[in-house]
């Protein structure tokens, strides 16, 4: 169940990775239209066309600036090196949209995964410094794109915390990640906090090595 | 069920506080040997007295440095201003042992609360380079003082992270962690990456906001 606006289209920047395509798939299974954005087109098109065949629903693929123009909410899951390039490159389709950053910048070495340092405090924070007409909301960072992207996997077992300024968009961004069997979005704070869940994904990746799992994070108590 | 080892004596220095007090409260009634250590000797034997009058079990009182040397393991809950002042006066007692830091460097305005910057990257590891003989590890972060103290709670619904780079202390204090009923002590990965988590209490201090509840996290999928 989830209060997501029936029709509003979700574009996926960077759909084409990991947690892109994951994160299409479930969307377009729970029945919203899906828009995969990559800087191939023709690559965009071809992971749509597969999605659409597996899952059903209304799936297509465009460039990232046709899919950005598309999007009522854009979801950013590029890597984190570009990032900022993109988002310049786009600010005029994003401007006036619920812009839905991802993103962590992590650093890996012989000892796993830290977080980078980044100039604006996180990769949202750079988001919102860019995007300037647009409403920055950080989500989804912990999901695992492994566990998005295994059709055996029906319900995942995780909160998505939900960053931003805008009571609006994050009650809209909460919902969204509701639409996702067995998620719940949580309110998380205002998006100055937004650093710390970014880099929480390294240790879950420490987490995941020690345990041979795939963590989630559940806030008790709600 | 908890493999701490029967004997081990647990000092807490900030005990008289109510994240420190709250804490020594679990451990003994858990059978844990406590020393209660705080500024004032005084205090911490008041304190003490009426938490082994309380829950039973083998509580005592005295000031910080008694403590620190009394402790096989020493927590450290203490306000973050006067963290670093008080373990470079410890130094010498604390040399050799495993310090459980648990400290939120954090800052309050009309906002909520944020994570201030800290120049050795977190309490803990401010506390790792101060504490040259000492394995320093990281966890209690978000375990909220109003549970702990509640005596009509009786289970407490989370996780603690466990952060450091010594299996053997950090297997340690997930057992202190697992002796609190209902709470699961889970590795969190290596102590460079302790910030994040000091600082996602901001954020759990937002959900309990939004949400009006003592939050706390469970790592999913272990």
């Amino acid at each position: 169940m989830s209060d997501f606006p029936p029709g509003a289209i979700v574009s996926v920047l960077g759909g084409t990775g990991p947690q892109g395509r994951g994160l299409a798939r479930r969307f377009a299974a729970a029945g919203i239209p899906v828009v995969i954005g990559s800087r191939s087109a023709d690559r965009a098109s071809d992971v749509a066309t597969a999605l659409a065949e597996e899952v059903g629903g209304t799936v297509s693929g465009a460039d990232n600036a046709t899919a950005a123009g598309q999007g009522d909410v854009v979801v950013v899951a590029v890597p984190w090196d570009g990032h900022a390039d993109l988002l310049r490159d786009l600010n005029g389709q994003l401007a006036g949209k619920v812009v839905v950053d991802c993103v962590n910048p992590l650093g890996f070495d012989k000892q796993g995964a830290y977080a980078l340092p980044v100039e604006e405090g996180s990769a949202a924070m750079q988001a919102r410094a860019i995007l300037s007409e647009s409403t920055v909301v950080g989500a989804f960072h912990h999901v695992s794109a492994v566990l998005l992207e295994d059709p055996t996997v029906v319900e995942i077992d995780t909160d998505v915390l939900v960053l931003g300024d805008d009571r609006e968009a994050t009650d809209l961004v909460q919902a969204l990640a509701s639409s996702i069997p067995g998620v719940r979005g949580v309110y998380g704070g205002r998006l100055r906090n937004c650093h710390q869940v970014e880099a929480l994904t390294a240790n879950l990746i420490s987490v995941n090595r020690r345990y041979r799992a795939h963590a989630g994070i559940r806030v008790t108590d709600l």
